[in-house]
């Protein structure tokens, strides 16, 4: 009987890889790193010698195997292909589902990787219990995934959950990465905070212990636990801006909870209580009833939610 | 074998019923008054007689009906449950689709009154041919019904595809009839054009077809067709305003189409001449490929998308 899955998150710099039960417990992590050499050409050959080579080590047989499953940056339709590429990785357009069943002979499926994180956090992690869920990265950029009874939804073109690129800000001059302007992700990211920070910082000569030296969202959200005025500022501009960001999530897809992972949300707690009454005070009622909550499972969500892909 | 369906659309003044094939095509419609005496105790008990009259007139027997949908007001669970109960029906919260079978001891399926005409014109209107819709409805207000992969996103609480009360302007001083400010509805819906329109006469004193008569949503877009440069105005900024809420939900769900109806949406094509490219403006690039359509069932949208709950 089939007892096993593997969870396979491919990275730019690494790919890490889970061993899982069948009720979702890890009994064994391990990283290899990403060969982006030739077209990333080695990419899921490696993968392949790695599951087979733990297969032998733990005397696990292919029949054991419920299958693997494989988040990857880019987007992935829901047959497995990867519908633009990953430039990061070197990849082009082609199905990993089938190329790496090819490799295997065993069950694949592949999607998004922050979709594949936030369905982690869905089956094992912060948003445990819920099938409509909404995960919330706020790492480098915004990123998101959105979960709708149980099954991620993927979008058209593999863009569902960008939620980052709201429109958010008429009055932003700068560009976001996407070439847009007053995207969320200039305000809600490790970076954003980062700008809102300098501009604070410069509109006058308010004192704070954030002036003279180097600025990061830690340095800043520490601030706000010590108190800081011109910080708690920073933190209630941040949180009006992702409160009205998620209002318009939840507007469109009414979820039972709101789970924030990524960097920034290492601070912890503080964080949600900047972020929901902003929400609250721009958030159709209705919609309103959203909790909030942190992720849980770290960098390891990956690995959870490309097991739970194939054993959920 | 099973070949028909009946499609059941219960409005605050009338009940539309229509009688379909298995093939989607409409038979026969009519409506049926609807009676709120008594917290509209009647409804269900009238809509259950009035199907078994037309079964009787056209000879059909229970085991040639594949089931029977409804659209109601309010919003419902996949399970039929009304679950805030419907105000302006007179209703509680009760089970539509339960309580309808036991009337009717036939397949019931019930959802929310806006989402089944969404599914309505993604089985056989303006999104046929798409499984990942949105459905904007322009009309007193802004409604939206969400398809992902050909189903209803009904939301943690039936409040998904409330697209009207996304936040949208941090500057308005009045407020929606959620109670909050700055909803997309207060922009897009006629209502919300008429005062686009008020507030940009009082402005200053251009010369413009609109002065001295009554405003309404048509007039508006009749001027717009006549070439009236203030008209055109207020026709650029209803556009940045609904392309602005559109590209937000784009960001969200990545829809193949979006699909424009209700009582606004008869100004025809002219309406997507001013909400395409500022959609373009505001959309994460890789949404911006979703096309947009007008609605073509008008009126009808409910009926045939309550027959394809149980037909699709």
């Amino acid at each position: 009987m089939s007892k096993y899955a593997f969870g396979v998150d491919i990275g730019g710099t690494t790919v890490k890889l889970g061993l899982f039960d069948k009720d979702g417990c890890v009994l064994d992590k391990w990283e290899i790193p990403t060969v982006k050499d030739n077209e990333g050409a080695a990419i899921l050959p490696d993968v392949a010698e790695s599951i087979f080579s733990k297969m032998k080590e733990k005397n696990i047989t292919p029949e054991d195997i419920v299958g693997v499953g494989v988040g990857a940056p880019g987007a992935i339709d829901n047959d497995g292909l990867l519908v633009g590429g990953a430039v990061n990785l070197g990849w082009g357009v082609f199905n990993i589902s089938k190329v790496l069943n090819g490799y295997l002979n065993m069950p694949v499926k592949a999607a998004n990787d922050a979709n594949v994180a936030a369905f982690g956090e869905m089956w094992q992690g912060g948003g445990k219990g819920y099938s409509n869920m909404v995960a919330v990265t706020l790492g480098t950029g915004v990123g998101g995934g959105i979960i709708v009874e149980g099954n991620i939804l993927t979008g058209a073109t593999g863009a569902g959950g960008e939620i980052g690129h709201i429109h958010i800000e008429d009055e932003e001059t700068e560009c976001c990465g996407c070439k847009k302007k007053g995207c969320l992700e200039q305000y809600a990211s490790a970076t954003g905070i980062v700008r809102l920070a300098n501009r604070r910082l410069a509109k006058d000569d308010a004192p704070s212990m954030l002036r003279g030296g180097e600025i990061t969202a830690k340095v800043v959200w520490d601030a706000v636990k010590a108190g800081d005025s011109v910080a708690i500022e920073i933190a209630e501009q941040f949180g009006d801006y992702l409160g009205k960001g998620l209002a318009a999530v939840a507007a469109v897809v009414n979820p039972e909870i709101f789970v924030i992972g990524g960097g920034v949300s290492k601070a912890g707690d503080i964080l949600l209580e900047y972020i929901e009454p902003a929400f609250q005070k721009y958030v159709f009622t209705p919609c309103g009833k959203a909790k909030f909550a942190l992720a849980t499972l770290g960098n390891d969500a990956g690995i959870y939610g490309a097991a739970g892909l194939v054993l959920r």
